[in-house]
């Protein structure tokens, strides 16, 4: 008899989005004629850069041809692609990490919950708390906790992100093995130090943990004395994996394309204590449960990397950062307390009541969609993410419209 | 302390086709001058059809402009792509199935892999021996499989393609919970009859068995009896999953675009026989760690379905079946015995001797590339794979070349 996996049966339907997706369509039924203003999502609405469009373009020609036809690559992507990665994003910030070590997926969100695909099904795992969900549901999708319990899943350990810690975890209590950092965060926005961040490399090793470093949101950091890969602290290539996408850097989230970066010497154990190389395990997984990213979107993404491409995606990045620092100066003027908004697109905010009645105010007042905090964890009660991916003139009309009501 | 999944462990080292390009090189560099045709990997080798290229142009256009962008995608896919599927693939073959049925994937290969997360870690499996290698390694991974002995994994059922048995495999003599079935076969080349399929839509019922039914190459089909979907055998509908790509029917392997169809009423039960629906749980599964496929290429595979697009495939796949056709014939003048190559893209020749040799005699006798069918299996030994993704003037040298060795 064929039988399910019955750790989907502990999953929290989740209701998050579907939920405010059916208040905003309720709110919208009732109001016909207000033009309601969303800043719930973490996606972005401008055009890909003009780089892109050409190179993708130009991919899609040489597939119109027998003689420059594409058909299967490489698993792990092309070296062009790679190789552009290795040296734009790490090796001119002074991390060392090269090509081989590059894995180009189409998804952050596909890598994420595949990487736990080659650790032991007994791992403890520490997730931040608020929490993108994916980190949490993929663990228990893989049969790493208990049943949820008082709004959190028994046997996983959850690191607070409060006002008290700036919203950045203090080292564990409790023994873990798999630990997830996301920086810039999501949903709070807020970023990590280098002290901070070097504090999490020297407790890995200490405790022979892994790290998933999360850094989708890299490119909005605009303070140069913030990390934007865990690689730039010594001794990161032992004990992380970093998780990055082209998703908000260059407005991929509908063109798929993103990485994950194994450096060859980082390292997990078998029950024995032998050392195994995950860089091995990772490429073992990818070749046999993947094929590649196609390859017009690989091209698209490469040409990010040129110094015009550079340009451009600094222009993209800058007119969200633009945004969220209207948000964020408007928010503090009206008396809230907020973080995030300067390093990142997502400002999180101290709503000083509940976070799904402040979603009703602002959406039956203001008609402005956020998202309340309280559906990313035990944490996220009583704060809202406002997202500033939409146009400068939505965002305009959305905070006057807000301060109209308080 | 960080440990591995010690299943890959398990894994023997996926030697096949690294070993074939190895023992090709070698060749090329002692014979420099000798043009080497390649008729072993099943990859194809001719330009996206034009109404691909026309459709994937405008959708990239349609990304450069912020009025008319994709962000995020729906993770299943688009409607427009699952409801051309669901009339042109089924409906048109009197197959009930639904756009609400299907999702779109980057990949077979992919959801051949994926699919493992829903079931039970003690699932039983049953695999064809020869074998598409992604389906044992899989369930390796998963840790459905015990050690490799003698040539197979223990504690999986092989289901041995034989001439005996026209190379479809026989009804399983041991109790089995999924069954791997793949037709056009994989690497063999054989099909299988409406009658035959019925008989094992109704083993999965009498046993509570679930049938994964690859039709990666269902395109290739031009016997009329033949069916191209499993769905086309009543009862079909409760007890099968089917796999489909655009890789070989449209020349995708390089675009990445593939669907997999769960009806709604296919299920699987809990461990106190609670009846589930797969087509929840793939859902969750697919939206928890998909984030669906790039926007212009679903608008490059829905383009596919227009009338003009059935022509240009149909042409695209009969220059592959007139490759197959030619090989075949030929080996067969030359008194080999042959499968496969009529509604196929693979045909499967009896070596006649170690299937390792075989590769080695084409190799330097002829410079033509082929794929032991050791490879392949157990079942596989004595029997070599050629492949018809090739150009014709190529097929045909590399047929006189062959002639002129026996």
């Amino acid at each position: 008899m064929i039988k399910i996996n019955e750790n989907y049966l502990k999953l929290q339907s989740s209701y998050l989005f579907s939920l405010t997706g059916e208040k905003v369509r309720a709110f919208q039924q009732e109001n016909p004629d207000r033009r309601i203003i969303r800043m719930g999502l973490g996606d972005v609405t401008r055009a890909l850069p003009d780089v892109c469009i050409k190179a993708f373009h130009e991919a899609v020609e040489e597939m119109a041809d027998d003689r420059t036809f594409k058909g299967y690559g490489p698993e792990r992507g092309y070296p062009f692609l790679r190789e552009a990665i290795s040296e734009g994003d790490f090796k001119a910030r002074g991390a060392d990490i090269s090509a081989d070590e590059i894995f180009i997926s189409d998804s952050a969100k596909c890598d994420t919950g595949n990487l736990l695909d080659i650790f032991s099904a007994d791992t403890r795992v520490a997730v931040p708390d608020p929490v993108y969900p994916v980190y949490v549901d993929t663990n228990v999708m893989a049969g790493r906790t208990e049943f949820f319990n008082d709004d959190r899943y028994e046997g996983m350990a959850y690191l607070e992100l409060t006002r008290k810690n700036g919203f950045v975890p203090e080292l564990p209590g409790e023994p873990v093995d798999l630990i997830y950092l996301c920086f810039p965060n999501n949903p709070t926005g807020s970023t990590i130090s280098r002290e901070k961040l070097k504090s999490w490399v020297e407790y890995a090793h200490a405790n022979r943990a892994l790290i998933l470093f999360d850094a989708a949101y890299e490119a909005f950091i605009r303070d140069d004395a913030l990390p934007h890969s865990i690689y730039e602290i010594d001794g990161a290539r032992e004990i992380a994996i970093e998780i990055r996408s082209f998703s908000k850097t260059a407005g991929f989230t509908g063109t798929r394309c993103a990485y994950t970066v194994v450096p060859s010497d980082c390292a997990a154990y078998d029950s024995k204590g032998g050392r195994h190389s995950l860089l091995s395990l990772w490429n073992r997984r990818q070749t046999t449960k993947f094929n590649g990213v196609s390859y017009p979107v690989q091209r698209a993404a490469a040409a990010v990397y040129s110094e015009e491409g550079q340009r451009q995606v600094r222009e993209l990045v800058d007119y969200y950062l633009r945004n969220a620092a209207l948000v964020r100066k408007e928010l503090i003027r009206l008396g809230f307390d907020c973080v995030g908004g300067d390093n990142s697109p997502y400002i999180w905010v101290d709503a000083r009541s509940d976070s799904w009645e402040f979603f009703d105010l602002l959406l039956q007042k203001a008609g402005v969609v956020c998202t309340p905090g309280a559906g990313f964890g035990k944490c996220g009660k009583g704060y809202v993410r406002i997202s500033a991916f939409n146009s400068y003139e939505n965002v305009q009309e959305a905070m006057e419209r807000i301060a109209r009501i308080f």
